[in-house]
């Protein structure tokens, strides 16, 4: 954002060997930065780690120094490759056990005889964290200081998410506008520097598509000022057709 | 990867306000990821970062030190938003300027009078860079010692990748086989603890699923060695089948 930002910001640790072996597509930054996004919530980095003690602990360390909240997502699981919370009472230097009330709550769904050891491992929080309840599937996730320890599975990251909302101070949602325009991006690029230096308050982005054989873009004006935003937006709009192309307005 | 690795192994630098905002679903990391597994290539970081050169430069110096190669994706088009190629002059302490050859294959790519100021600005790359074709739109990535710059846009970056392929040292390609099975992880989680204590010289993985009201997981297998993969995807088709379930075998 080019407008000096007050937001909390956030940072995004997604945890997990099949993410980085291209066997799993990550679904799960994009659902927190857009839920984080509408909260006033500013997602300003992310990392992708394996199933690797020490490289998790690494840059949880890194990214919990930085940033109003990290949230991660992976390892919390009940196999032997589920190793994000040893990871996280490692990083902040507690000791790991088992939860009453995680323990008492994954002991009622499951028949007698079948809460296994594996399945009471899903248990295990860091000393001082606090539970996230998981609404889909029972086993939790947990918060300890300013870190999130959420899900892989995108359906019970964001059910947790729903659990954490409440959780998080709220700075002011991103207003945004976006101008389509069927030109190339290299004609545009000119004027619409100047435009950006004309609206320091908001950042304006290009993103460039090519469909059926034409050149386009999609100008993206992003600020926490609606007025400011819908400015720019229009003052784009003008350029556009000053170019002599249509531009479409959207968002 | 629970075995020890000689492979060159890689990280991924994604760069883009549009990512982290939610605007967009990088699916480069993804491609990435297959790619350069199917070379021997080991992908083992990922960072993610804003338009913000301090930004870039910081994650870019710590990931270049650590890694046999770095790819970077985003940022090298001609809008003022394109910031990466000075990012990574800084991050090298060198300087940054027009190149003879990509100025030229530009040049021929627009007809008289259209190749402006902005669409001269992809030619820039960093002094001791070499170019990377771009066989999509021209303008061009670049290599510069052990980092790969390519293109944001997958269809333009995958055909980056195709020109890189051949600079890159390769390893041992990992190999995996697949068994997935209508078990609930919590169920197979001891066993499976076992199993791959038997099996050092792979990785288990576990992937748990939920559909049409069943529990299952995928368990993956992963390793340098295909017999040692078969043989303890083997092992954990006995174990299922010794669990009353039947295994389905893939990859």
């Amino acid at each position: 954002m080019a407008d000096a930002a007050n937001n909390p910001s956030a940072a995004a640790l997604i945890i997990g060997d099949e993410i980085l072996s291209g066997r799993t597509q990550d679904v799960n930054l994009n659902y927190l930065a857009r839920f984080l996004g509408a909260l006033g919530v500013d997602l300003l980095e992310a990392r992708f780690v394996p199933d690797i003690e020490a490289e998790i602990v690494s840059a949880l360390n890194a990214l919990r120094a930085k940033h109003t909240y990290v949230f991660t997502t992976g390892g919390i699981g009940p196999t032997h490759d589920d190793i994000t919370a040893d990871a996280v009472a490692k990083a902040f230097g507690v000791a790991i056990d088992f939860h009453a009330e995680a323990l008492a709550a994954l002991a009622a769904r499951y028949k007698p005889g079948e809460f296994n050891d594996a399945r009471k491992r899903m248990a295990r929080v860091p000393a001082g964290a606090t539970l996230i309840r998981n609404s889909v599937s029972v086993a939790p996730g947990f918060q300890i200081a300013n870190v999130f320890v959420l899900a892989g599975v995108p359906m019970i990251m964001r059910a947790m998410m729903e659990e954490v909302a409440p959780r998080l101070a709220r700075g002011r949602p991103v207003a945004s506008a976006t101008v389509t325009v069927a030109l190339a991006e290299g004609r545009l690029a000119g004027p619409l520097a100047e435009l950006q230096k004309a609206h320091p308050g908001v950042a304006i982005g290009s993103y460039p598509f090519y469909e059926e054989g034409i050149y386009g873009a999609s100008l993206v004006v992003r600020g926490r000022d609606k007025t400011a935003v819908e400015a720019a937006a229009s003052a784009i709009e003008a350029m556009v057709r000053g170019m002599g192309a249509q531009p479409r307005r959207s968002g």
